[in-house]
């Protein structure tokens, strides 16, 4: 490209409806002039060829991405990950915000996919290295979405539960057990506490427990547990299946008594996800899995932000996502990140309530709780309370009474003694066990 | 776990019924402990917990994931990526193969990328750093997939073309033209010798230019130059969309004229494209957007052959993928290893047309022919014919006169004389245009 070229791939926020416009942060790495790659960037990603042959017309003006924010960060010495390529030069650390016309693709999200983290943003010529930090909606392309139908409000109201946080927990054995031993366990679970008792997200639809048999037991041992506690409780269904299937899926186990669903994400897609928000009865929850494969690394691939602000988007009602700490591997501002993005203001959408995840127990909840800031948000144990040497039972009140000492404002191993359930906890993590 | 609990998760391939099992095949940097990491890898993606507390059971002969080979390549000085971890001891490089039993999640394609892909794959205690390098499938397990429905074979009938690569071309520009001029320049580019007109992958159904319009001119501007050729010509239409509305934009599009379907396989998931390969009556043909994100890394995330492998699965009949040269930042052996997994043999599944692509035009299609090695490819094109200095018909004319000079065997600067569509291109490369 020339300079001419180069020149229509920028501009600044002052001279666009920003209303027509996706704003994109990216990390990039540039090798040779900083101007072409970014040009080629925006290119790659919009109008790759802005006329025809012989004809007198330019499309950037309406179609064309374009830098409206670029801050070198420096040069590097070499790329941070070797990749292949074919320019050569110095090599940039570069931040940038893209301008990107929405009308280029519309209020979809498999198309919003293909064109913020497409063949033009991975395939760019002098921009081996890139990552998707962030992505801004105006208003007006937010409007076509739902987003959570119930949202954190709709989860509190449906179990009668606020001033706290949610208290999950992902029944384990996670794979093996028959409905019936499944539903005892929960049953259990519901009695010491717990407002949640759900499948693993390993757990779906499977011929040795199949959905229809589970969430029947399942669903007739939520209102024993409900009868006998006093309390609403939430049988969450894990319905992951093939995308043909989830709307029959979602009809079945909430027949059954299933009162919230289990969705896996990603493996399903997040177009499948806003399907299923607009046909469900119950809250939609989803988990994680596949997102690491793309997130984990510190300059390539996208920012486990975007998903999470795109699951919201699609109209999940709560976000399971990796929680903190080094056992999760996810660092502490990203987790932050996630939750925030699950909590702030974000158009006319609900907001999804925040479950951050990963080996958790009693001994665990005033970390997550202070590190969080707020009640707002879910957590979930699974060996935490399915492993607890007394039982499910004992294990979930372990979680309760971790709860009421940090209400009470009384250390945890303080408020143990004479507790028995959460005394095992403290005994175990002090090797006393 | 105790050296006990570690022996529940290996095995001898011998020990198993394989028929039961699919075969995961990982790189891995185990921190600590080898056996320890392996058996937490193999627990954490199926049986976190096998037993339930109090009761005498083992859910792990069953329903454990084991290792049934390992190769320790070396310790490594660090992490080959910095990753917040919380063990600590040396790090060692392995390859490992792992046996899952798919008794856990079933023929279902979220639910298998959940397993090999998910929580446990990447949240494992001790492994900072995988990359899932190729899935085996046994043929108990293909048996509920259909694959392809047309395949190499079916497209080649569809076109009457056999014996030579499939000619492509993605028109451009890619975003901007009005039905109207999208089509007439796909009509020249057909006249000039290609056999498939495309959209590009970011362009689909939009308000200025609906799925329902361009389709309709695309269609009657395919009959035309089908009449005018005597050849049959394929009009590629991108439905990428939502995924409640495929199978409608599948009806609408192939209603109007268009004789194959392009999708961006991975944003709308791999198991919208089952669905809509079930439902299909023409070839359906994949494009690869956010790949690159979680494949690029030599020692991380999921290896581009996986996707290529699911692709096929799902149904598609042919696959656009990376190609060859630094320009699409893939190494020759993986571009390799993608085309492989379209042509080999794939229990009863039909063979999928791998299409390398990226920047190419007449002056590319020799290397190209010889690094895949056969006829059995398609070759895509854009700015290579919709950019050609004398117009789309001259480019798609220089495509086919360059397989004309390699089936005849004749350098291409040779052929060129005489023939003003290639020479323009000759003539460009040596910097004389």
């Amino acid at each position: 490209m020339n300079s001419e070229d180069i020149r229509g791939f920028f501009a600044s926020k002052e001279q666009l409806d920003m209303a027509d416009y996706l704003t994109l942060d990216y990390y990039l790495e540039c090798v040779g002039d900083i101007e072409t790659a970014l040009a080629h960037f925006c290119s790659e990603q919009s109008t790759a060829q802005w006329k025809r042959v012989d004809q007198d017309e330019d499309f950037r003006p309406r179609y064309a991405a374009k830098v409206i924010s670029l801050t070198v960060e420096g040069e590097l010495a070499a790329l941070s990950y070797p990749v292949q390529h074919f320019e050569s030069g110095p090599v940039h650390a570069c931040r940038v915000t893209i301008a990107h016309p929405h009308c280029n693709f519309g209020t979809k999200l498999p198309n919003l996919l293909s064109a913020v983290c497409g063949e033009g943003v991975f395939f760019t010529p002098g921009i081996p290295v890139v990552k998707l930090l962030d992505i801004g909606f105006p208003d007006s392309y937010l409007k076509a979405f739902d987003g959570p139908k119930f949202g954190i409000d709709g989860i509190r109201d449906l179990l009668q539960a606020y001033n706290r946080p949610i208290f999950f927990g992902v029944v384990k054995p996670n794979i093996g057990l028959t409905p019936a031993q499944f539903a005892e366990i929960a049953y259990q679970s519901w009695l010491g506490g717990l407002d949640i008792a759900k499948d693993d997200e390993m757990l779906a639809d499977v011929d040795w427990s199949t959905l229809i048999e589970r969430s029947r037991v399942l669903g007739e041992a939520r209102v024993r547990a409900e009868r006998e506690t006093g309390e609403p409780k939430i049988y969450l269904a894990n319905i992951t299946d093939e995308v043909d299937r989830l709307l029959e899926q979602h009809d079945i186990a909430v027949s059954n008594g299933a009162n919230a669903l289990l969705v896996n994400a990603f493996p399903i897609g997040l177009s499948a996800v806003r399907m299923l928000a607009r046909h469900t009865k119950v809250p939609l929850i989803g988990h994680f899995p596949f997102i690491a494969a793309f997130s984990r690394m510190e300059k390539y691939g996208v920012h486990s932000r975007v998903m999470t602000k795109l699951q919201r988007l699609a109209g999940l009602d709560s976000i399971i996502m990796p929680g903190f700490g080094s056992r999760m591997m996810t660092p502490e501002e990203e987790v932050k990140a996630n939750i925030a993005e699950c909590l702030q203001d974000f158009g006319h959408l609900k907001r999804s309530l925040p479950v951050p995840g990963g080996s958790d127990s009693a001994l665990t909840l005033e970390t997550v709780y202070r590190k969080v800031g707020s009640v707002d948000f879910g957590f979930v144990p699974g060996r935490g309370v399915f492993g607890h040497p007394m039982g499910p039972k004992a294990g979930a009140t372990s979680i309760r009474q971790a709860w009421e000492a940090i209400e009470q404002g009384i250390e945890l191993e303080r408020y143990a003694v004479g507790r028995a359930e959460l005394q095992v906890m403290v005994d175990g993590a002090n090797g006393k066990k």
